[in-house]
């Protein structure tokens, strides 16, 4: 395969849950931020929260809150006479890009000065919280936390969907051998890796569902679908923190 | 400033709208798809699609469309007997999210092998369009859409906002001389680069607003407020998209 710096950095991502004390400089700091803020925009609806005192998630020294910002927007706006008429769903949409598009630069940046790090996707539901801690005024939604730091564990890259399950040319098929393929290149994958075992990471059943997996049979299809199949069932969870933040349409 | 490749190629970005007629070879288009698969993720929910006949924006030999997929989730999830019970607006922050992540490592990689590229934000205004042209099943929703090829133009990185308008440590302030500063860092940088003025890119005053900018004086965030200061405004028009897909809460 073509490959370079840039790619083989790029496949060797892993989300790190394990890291050491040691605290990276304002310097490297500086640099992955810098190189995040490059990243194609929108309109740079977005902040970046840093915290590194305290006891932060997984031991990390570091821990940004990745922030929907379209407060800053607003702010500008208004000193040059304008007010925003565009709605809340449709700034989100462009904001929740700006963030991540910069999210991940920061990610791929970091491990490239030897940096690994770990998303914390529930950052939305604690929204309310999150913006009394920072501060935050309307407008600003935490989208997701990234911990980051030296990692203090080593293994190898996590498993990906067949690239026939991820790109399609021209017309979007899937067939059922594919779906197949695909559940099995996942499920051995993580199996062979002993992921969940490791983690003691199996998702508890709801409504007296009866227990039938192992942690040798327990992997990421089923992982995932007890997920989506269980959790989050009402989008006010959401809209409510949103509208604490004082977005909604 | 600390650096190495990976950072220099990200502070190297800029959106490219003109392209060489050569083609990426499939290897090229593989490597970086590739490393885009290996990004983070909630759950993978996110499909590329690919078109690389016709005329396609900017010229461009390449043309990806980067969509939110819980379709693919529900395939698997009803393979082991699950009923996703999650609802649309939830999943839609999470899929949104993977897609974002694997977009922006598919920029970056596309970078590092000499490639360029351009994101096209009005896709999800388009979605029902985008939905019939690639055969889309529901659940499966276009975010945005990406032109990529060898660019047939050279300019310098454009401006971003200074670090301490981005970065936030412990607490969220911006003071009235960031925000000078900031705007100010902006529209020079713009100015400087005859951005606007090279791309004819100024935006129509809508309502009989009286036009007082030339391209001596139009800005970035002149035209930033402008978009957001008068499109966009019913929220509608995203969520009849949305519907459209089968997306609803």
């Amino acid at each position: 395969m073509e490959t370079n710096q840039v790619i083989e950095t790029m496949l060797n991502h892993r989300s790190v849950r394990k890291y050491k004390e040691d605290k990276p400089s304002e310097e490297v700091v500086r640099a992955i931020v810098r190189a995040a803020q490059q990243a194609p925009f929108a309109s740079q609806a977005y902040s970046f929260l840093l915290k590194r005192k305290g006891k932060l998630p997984f031991g990390a020294p570091l821990l940004f809150t990745i922030c929907m910002d379209i407060n800053k927007v607003e702010l500008f706006m208004d000193r040059r006479g304008w007010k925003r008429v565009a709605n809340d769903l449709g700034m989100l949409f462009f904001a929740m890009q700006d963030a991540s598009l910069a999210a991940q630069n920061l990610v791929t940046a970091g491990e490239s000065m030897g940096l690994g790090s770990c998303f914390l996707g529930n950052t939305p539901y604690r929204a309310e919280k999150v913006k009394k801690e920072y501060k935050l005024p309307d407008k600003v939604f935490p989208l997701v936390q990234l911990a980051m730091g030296y990692p203090a564990e080593d293994f190898p890259p996590r498993p990906r969907f067949p690239m026939e399950f991820t790109l399609f040319e021209d017309e979007y098929r899937i067939t059922d051998e594919m779906l197949t393929e695909s559940m099995k290149a996942m499920d051995d994958g993580y199996l062979a890796q002993g992921y969940y075992k490791k983690q003691k990471a199996k998702i508890r059943l709801e409504n007296d569902r009866e227990e039938t997996y192992t942690y040798d049979n327990y992997s990421w299809t089923e992982h995932i679908s007890r997920k989506w199949g269980q959790w989050m069932i009402d989008p006010q969870e959401l809209l409510v923190q949103l509208k604490k933040c004082s977005l909604e349409w």
